[in-house]
């Protein structure tokens, strides 16, 4: 068994996800590396970090810069110099958010590449093919992941078309070692979700992910949508909710039975100038930290914490200097890190609720300034 | 004493500069950190790369994000988190190539900011002000340096300016601890080189930069107006040649009797794609090396060739992501860095000129793509 769970405290589960490339703990945050690199940062530090698991993109790696040169030259692990876990998703979510113009059909989808506009289909052979070339630990099923607020005909076909697909994905070609999760999708219609959830489980996956949430729809829904799907779910198996990566959106996911968990939002935020607090999300282009003399975050451990001041980082940011991107990158990546490893601690010692209480209390007026998970998954 | 010369190996030395940030090991290559931070780099790599000495920008500092306040802070060391020592060019260089309107008299200059137009005034007691609140350990004297290809009369109205300027600036207030070098002017002209260290000379510095050459001139004439000034130049104080940063001229100068020198072009090269190497210079956006498995060099040691393939770094290059430009900046400047360690055991073991020689066949057709030292200190 690749999973072992090792604490259940409420829905909320700590667990081992033993990959060919280590043991991940979970509940685990995954920072996203679309393009063969977490964007502003190095394998290294993510090291530092203790990230223990990256996701690598399908559908950009089939363009840039090929699968085979990326096999040609020792899979995605060493042609990117990633030691530890790598996840790669299968291309679905970009070819049905990114494409302009897509044509799906039941064997597969039809598009042009948003490199060069050439036409390209990818089909659940595709995508498992290109994974396996990849290398990846853990390769995803190709899905079909409806927009939030389709109708219920289009997420029942895509429900149905996912369960299709799935059983395909499934029995494709993998590299020895190689684990493999289906997708559960429904939208948030609950008769859907359990019926997607039933087609997926009746199939050999060594994993689970809810997809098709965190795309603009209400939030309090997608917690509800989260918990009532972790619950169809088999309690052996890694759970992974795509897309997200705020503060209170992890720790409710966790509260909600996920053990891994992905999104661009640390690292987008970085390059756009925003530190993740628990005083809140911090525009280092603001004024008021011209001056500031302390770290992003007392107490933090990260490298940009440990040497530089707010006031150093609003300079590089209002200057454009690389190395602000970086630092803001590093710290958000962090925080979120920590927040996992304080989360699994806590589950370990059969006190979660309190501590995910206490948390959600000290993000406080932080929380309201967070987006919905939605625009963190669109842009991936 | 700051300074100590132990040995001498033709024109070329190896010498140790002490400041108030420890022991600096010369022939030093000086990375530029223009506005509080080597572009693309942080101060830890810095260090670890073996950097002893980084530059400060009074100009840019001065407008962003003001002298004042990083005073405040505790002085630039603080600020930008760099441990080691300090140098502060004096602003000069970027008052007479920024500025698109400046006002010249025997006073001071006055200009507009390339940041908003304010207009701005420097004078020699300004640009030392500045540096003693920067509290850098070696503090530049506030010079003109006229064109490339000035009129004698322009060039000779610039030494004695330099001259009375520096008269200024070697009396000016200046914290405990910090060095001052002189500039030596003249251009091309053997004799105004001479009577410019002679006026330098004369004043208590406790080094000396050659200044007004690499702005365009011929590249030999460079060399050769270096080593007849550096001739003139006491042999008990470093002597610092501004802006000279491709393999070949930094074996020159230090051939011609030079101990330390800057230059933006390492990293500025990074930026833009390029990797410095003993089979010349690379352009990572070129095909040929899509599927390059090799290191940017074989045999070196920094971050980048340790884990990185030009394949990769290559992919990250034409992908424009922030990591490729980070690791082809990190591999430049450890390039000029080791070649300096390498360059100083010759000289400490009397085979120097052998060594030079044997470096300058190796780099064989490569010196032949570098560019002048020129525009390597333009666009400081």
């Amino acid at each position: 068994m690749a999973f072992t769970l090792e604490a259940e405290d409420g829905p909320a589960r700590a667990g081992q996800l033993t990959t060919a490339h280590g043991v991940v703990e979970t509940p685990v945050f995954m920072p996203v590396g679309t393009r063969a690199t977490v964007k502003a940062v190095d394998p290294r530090e993510l090291e530092q970090l203790g990230a223990q698991v990256i996701l690598g993109n399908t559908y950009h790696l089939y363009f840039r810069p090929g699968a085979e040169l990326i096999e040609e030259l020792g899979g995605l692990h060493r042609f990117m110099g990633w030691e530890r876990t790598l996840l790669t998703d299968s291309g679905g979510f970009q070819v049905f958010s990114l494409a302009e113009t897509r044509k799906i059909d039941d064997d597969g989808v039809t598009f042009r590449s948003v490199y060069d506009g050439t036409l390209a289909r990818f089909t659940p052979e595709v995508a498992m093919a290109v994974q396996a070339s990849l290398r990846s630990d853990i390769a995803m099923a190709f899905d079909e992941c409806a927009p939030a607020g389709a109708p219920r005909a289009d997420l029942e076909r895509a429900v149905e078309r996912t369960a299709r697909w799935a059983e395909r994905c499934a029995v494709a070609p993998r590299p020895d070692g190689q684990l493999r999760f289906g997708i559960v999708q429904g939208g948030t219609d609950g008769e859907l979700r359990a019926r997607s959830a039933g087609h997926l489980t009746g199939l050999p996956f060594e994993g689970y992910a809810i997809g098709g949430l965190s795309v603009g729809e209400e939030r309090e829904l997608m917690f509800d949508v989260t918990s009532s799907t972790a619950a169809l779910l088999p309690s052996g198996r890694p759970r992974y909710f795509m897309g997200i990566g705020d503060p209170e959106g992890i720790l409710r996911v966790i509260g909600a039975g996920v053990d891994m968990f992905d999104c661009v939002l640390p690292t987008r935020l970085g390059r756009t100038g925003s530190a993740t607090t628990w005083e809140g999300r911090l525009n280092l282009r603001n004024a008021r930290f011209a001056r500031d003399d302390r770290p992003l975050q007392e107490g933090c451990a990260c490298p940009a914490c440990t040497r530089f001041s707010r006031a150093y980082i609003r300079h590089l940011i209002t200057q454009d200097e690389l190395l602000g991107l970086r630092l803001l990158t590093l710290h958000n990546i962090s925080f979120l890190l920590e927040l996992c490893r304080a989360a699994r601690g806590a589950i370990l010692a059969g006190r979660f609720r309190s501590f995910s209480e206490e948390a959600l209390d000290r993000l406080g007026s932080g929380t309201a300034q967070t987006s919905s998970g939605g625009d963190a998954q669109e842009a991936r």
